[in-house]
């Protein structure tokens, strides 16, 4: 038995999200079809991060065991062949003990979200940012976002369908950054909560927008109260972009 | 009468290139049924650049006459509202003097040409850059490029059926850079012929893969012979970013 890491991109558009359902075609569905086509087994997948229907990846990291052994480059040629027609891409592959979990052993995620702040429709990036026509003060959304770093109950940011035990979570790093009329948040935490960074970007963008103060967020917080803070961003502007062992 | 000028961006991957072709759906012809919805004109829309069919524009400049009057913001609004369907959108409308052309007051064009150079396939990038699996050496590419910068015959970059009268241009900038696994190869004229950026790029990628060295560049361009310079560059990768008047 031998227990492979493998580094993951995909384009989350065409997906029910990361996890295999009823109602679609998700990645590891994808993911599991390239395996079994590849060597003949179905070994159980884990996931860092259980991404949502139209959630990129950029570094979504997975792990599964397999009877038999390979070179990580030919097991990483070998799925991405069988991956083909998918935008899911391998990136890495890495023999690991079988100590390591995807899920269990991860130290931190990072997550980024992409604002385009326009008037104009979206081309080439359609289904890869988020498009916010109203002008946005990027000042005023990271002077918000300082509110939310550090140790807090954020139930005022979970989804009512969250299954963690605990609303308590740590956010080491919340940054916001224009760049011309793109607006980069970059989030980092141990773990998140369900929908956590795109309750926290829609939240930020009533601030951005004005209809809201940098204030605002620290009580929408304390409020502990979904109904207290701003909408569920888009999913097209999230992009899962690293976990950390 | 009153003339405009747009500067439009395009994802080109759905069209036939810019100039309205029997044989598919261009992005000439999807414009002017949108300024037709909008306003009941059917006007010759005339454009900087004659994208190839899958070359997108980040900056592309068309202009065109119309009989009814209009606030600028007016009529980008309206355009973009029937364009919506397309991957087209009009960045800018600007009302003009009757003496602009966009093609022929054009005093610079820009392009952008991108290279992910990794071996895992394409995902979020499909269609947007051309992938290059081998290692690519971008300083032998920029020592390449520095062969052609300067007033040339590019008879060695040109395509057969390329209709300027002259193969005589002179190429003010051919950058090349990399950012991690990305190469950027930018180049600005006052005009290019026909595959001109396409057939450059092809070139100095055989420099990056160490099959040509740079001086081999300058061969290719005394030779002025087509068969002597490296093949066509894929149209994913080319951007028109701006047109300088």
């Amino acid at each position: 038995m031998t227990r492979y890491k493998l580094t993951l991109e995909y384009d989350g558009g065409p997906f029910v999200g990361w996890q295999r359902q009823a109602n679609g075609f998700s990645v590891q569905e994808a993911l599991e079809a390239a395996i079994f086509a590849f060597c003949g087994e179905r070994p159980n997948v884990f996931a860092a991060g259980r991404t949502d229907a139209g959630v990129h990846a950029l570094g979504q990291v997975v792990h599964f065991d397999l009877a038999r052994e390979a070179e990580p480059d030919t097991v990483r040629n070998a799925i991405n062949y069988h991956l083909k027609p998918h935008p899911v891409s391998v990136l890495l592959v890495e023999a690991v003990d079988q100590a390591f979990h995807a899920r269990f052993s991860a130290q931190w995620r990072a997550y980024r979200y992409r604002i385009l702040n326009r008037r104009a429709p979206l081309t080439i990036d359609r289904g890869h940012v988020w498009l916010v026509t109203t002008p946005l003060d990027s000042e005023a959304m990271r002077a918000g976002a300082q509110h939310l770093i550090g140790h807090h109950d954020f139930t005022s940011f979970r989804s009512s369908i969250c299954q963690a035990a605990s609303p308590m979570k740590t956010l080491d790093v919340l940054e916001v950054e224009r760049l011309g009329e793109a607006i980069e948040i970059r989030a980092k935490a141990r773990s998140f909560l369900h929908h956590q960074v795109r309750n926290m970007v829609g939240t930020l963008k009533l601030v951005g927008d004005g209809k809201w103060t940098p204030d605002d967020v620290a009580r929408a917080l304390a409020a502990k109260d979904r109904s207290a803070a701003g909408p569920t961003a888009p999913p097209d502007g999230l992009y899962l972009t690293a976990v950390g062992y």
